[in-house]
């Protein structure tokens, strides 16, 4: 039962850099002491990286390389329960992790309290870096933060499959029965460049670099998942060819909500300028100019909503961000807010202040995709679409419906553009044992450690900086 | 054992009005339909009001009245269990509850979502009048609010019991197994006024109505109970009396922390006066005047926390009171902001904003006592000691640990200031079924059905106004 595909793997030499062969596998283990019945205890974690073959996606910071990485986890209980979590796979995460989970056994699953304790105490002041900058700014508490949320979707698994209840409904139970996504375009190359590590075949999407090229991918998205909102990802073309690429969509999907996320990667005033030429037509601009105080002389200047994940993504910049009057919508992200509690608690805020709520995605798999869904399920003002980049893990082979994944397939299939929420217990979920072991041999052979959309791009564009703002 | 203490006396005639006999118990039946293993739905609610035995503690509003009416719920679910939770006892209230809990059958007890829309339908605009003003005023919003929060608990109590579990647990887990509260000190005659409906003998506490009365009580209280905080209820007398109160408990007792709280009986300028005088002595001043605007005026003048259960009373209040500073701190309350996962969502706002965080009380039973201790032990930021009118139902006979009550005793023993959180599940009490037919006896006899402080101070004091502020 605890095939532990890390360890295994672990002993192998099939990685490309050969210097931390099985490392990153953590897996810590005890016997807990007098167990009693109403109690589930901690008594192991395994941490699995995994790689999943990614397209060459461009943003503000460079492109997508050929592998993203996750981490599987699995929080082990001595009532022989098992919680799946997901998080970030690159090598600080990594380190995190096996730091805090040393720390959580004999942790009740039930007491997230005490593991934000636990884990606050096992880092310390440490500030690690992001896993990518276009998630904002990293600190102490948003390290923490990344920290318990990898943890505690685990510790609600449990809970649920101890319960027999699903996630949704040990939040608060689920106001909708299905959950919203939004189609995620992005301008893309038909390959990745050369040099850049990709040893597999180029995903079936082709190209995507112009205004018609978004829309035939947004033509497939919206005729294979069905979804109902579209948004582009943003800040790789200068403005007006961007601001094309809406107005093509608008014409081609004239009841679609869309939104546009540059990451940062405009001025005040060309946000201001874009800002003008889109009213109208999107339901929210994300993060069209970096920090609150540049997001504020935006929202001064325009009626549109602005979004963000970048200048508000921890509790502490809420006061600020309110008094300035500097957004109208939070993309919450479980994974960096500090997980599921976290998320609501954040929901209570935008509620509380008027503010609307959506949802943030980096590349994840279907663990991530269940909590996603299981917490949106529960929360009331989450209304807006959710973020999501499954369909581009769907598109190496197989139908669209056919993803990477370390999850049996069946829970979470698009329908509509929606989801419907996994029936539980817990996040309703299985994982499969030789996807995920396939998915973690791919990562020790990828030679990818952590993210580095700007090197990535380098190999096709040597002098690009990466500098934000750039337009 | 399914009693029905309130529909079996109902039947009697022992009301001294006479026009209501036994309402105000609501009693709704059903089968639930294909009850799932994995499901706890709600079959039948009973609402039994009750009435205590109260001393005359006079207040901003006027005294209170020989008898408070408390109204106790039991929930009915299909696998047997049943959930307890307390509320206000008045007419309004009753009628209220009914009215929602018609709506509940068939309700998924982890469905709280589900719980607050089926009460906000069940009473759509309906506005309440508040079971006393001394909570602030009221709104369609917290009419809600109210009704949800009396059922919620008795949710949390079922899940509790059906999966093992403390009530903290289910909140996120304890932080603290010991809640600290405070000694709730009032001025009071040693007897109701005479033609008050007051048939028991005087409570053994005697008057307290100067400066050394209040210390003789707060010697009492500290002796009996170990409270390490004390609160004194002003607004009656004139402020340089209750400010002399302030100073003789300051040298009483040199290191406890100690509040006073005139229930915004005090004009802006007389709050400014009184803070000058008792910056250094108190932890916090509570409500000295009316309203957001009158609360910013007298904080912007003073370096007290003032702090609050009268001017944020919901979340609605929240975004003004951030923005003009009026605030230091709230007093939550369960019963009013909406249940325990509302009452975290008002922690994480304050916690969010740097706002303290206190715990309201009006009189109340053990199944609130309970609540409160669950919720306060599973809240990180609730830092200061709580409210609780608990040793004032505790003065009719027998030692100062017998209290009127609906629990069995045992489970609620105050020492050193603090109760130990209950040890589950659930809420971690039980009904005594004696004491429950006992008290709503005294409910269906003491002709009492709605609080009413100014009419009872009247007695005495013929030309009260209950205007306030009056000072």
């Amino acid at each position: 039962m605890r095939a532990r595909p890390g360890r295994r793997s672990g002993r192998r030499s099939g990685r490309t850099d050969g210097t931390r062969d099985g490392k990153p596998v953590h897996d810590e283990t005890s016997t807990p002491a007098a167990a009693r019945a109403d109690r589930l205890t901690v008594t192991a974690i395994t941490v699995t990286p995994v790689a999943v073959k990614d397209p060459p996606l461009l943003n503000a910071s460079g492109c997508h390389q050929p592998y993203a990485l996750r981490s599987i986890i699995e929080l082990h209980t001595d009532a022989g329960i098992t919680g799946l979590s997901e998080a970030y796979g690159d090598d600080p995460t990594l380190d995190l992790l096996g730091r805090a989970a040393r720390a959580l056994t004999g942790l009740d699953v039930f007491d997230i309290n005490g593991l934000t304790r636990r884990a606050a105490a096992s880092l310390g002041s440490f500030t690690a870096s992001n896993p990518t900058e276009l998630i904002g700014p990293t600190g102490a508490d948003k390290t923490v933060a990344q920290i318990v949320a990898a943890f505690e979707v685990a510790c609600f698994d449990v809970q649920g499959k101890a319960t027999g209840r699903r996630v949704a409904d040990l939040l608060g139970g689920a106001v909708r029965e299905r959950v919203d996504y939004s189609g995620y375009l992005f301008y893309k190359w038909a390959e990745h460049p050369a040099g850049g590590g990709c040893d597999f075949e180029p995903d079936g999407w082709g190209a995507a670099l112009d205004p018609e090229g978004i829309v035939a991918q947004a033509r497939r998205m919206v005729d294979e998942f069905g979804f109902g909102s579209l948004k582009l990802k943003g800040g790789v073309f200068p403005p007006e060819q961007e601001v094309e690429a809406i107005r093509a969509l608008r014409r081609a999907f004239p009841d679609h909500p869309l939104r546009i996320d540059p990451n940062a990667n405009w001025s005040v005033a060309t946000s201001l300028s874009v800002a003008e030429q889109l009213e109208g037509e999107l339901e929210y601009l994300e993060d069209p100019t970096p920090g609150i105080a540049g997001m504020a002389e935006v929202a001064a200047g325009t009626a549109l909503p602005l979004a963000t994940n970048m200048c508000v993504t921890s509790f502490a910049d809420i006061p600020e961000a309110v008094r300035r009057g500097a957004v109208g919508v939070v993309l919450s992200d479980h994974h960096f807010w500090g997980g599921l509690r976290a998320s609501q608690r954040l929901a209570g805020l935008c509620e509380t202040f008027g503010l609307g709520l959506s949802m943030h995605s980096n590349t994840h798999l279907g663990i991530s995709l269940a909590a996603m869904t299981q917490l949106a399920a529960a929360t009331p003002n989450l209304t807006y679409a959710l973020d999501t980049h499954s369909p581009w893990q769907r598109g190496f082979g197989g139908g669209p419906h056919e993803a990477q994944d370390v999850v049996r397939p069946g829970a979470l299939r698009f329908e509509g553009g929606s989801l419907r929420v996994p029936d539980g217990p817990g996040l309703g979920v299985e994982l499969d044992r030789d996807a995920l072991a396939r998915l973690h041999e791919q990562y020790l052979t990828c030679g990818i450690r952590r993210r580095d959309d700007l090197t990535h791009m380098r190999l096709m564009h040597p002098g690009w900086s990466g500098h934000r703002p750039r337009f």
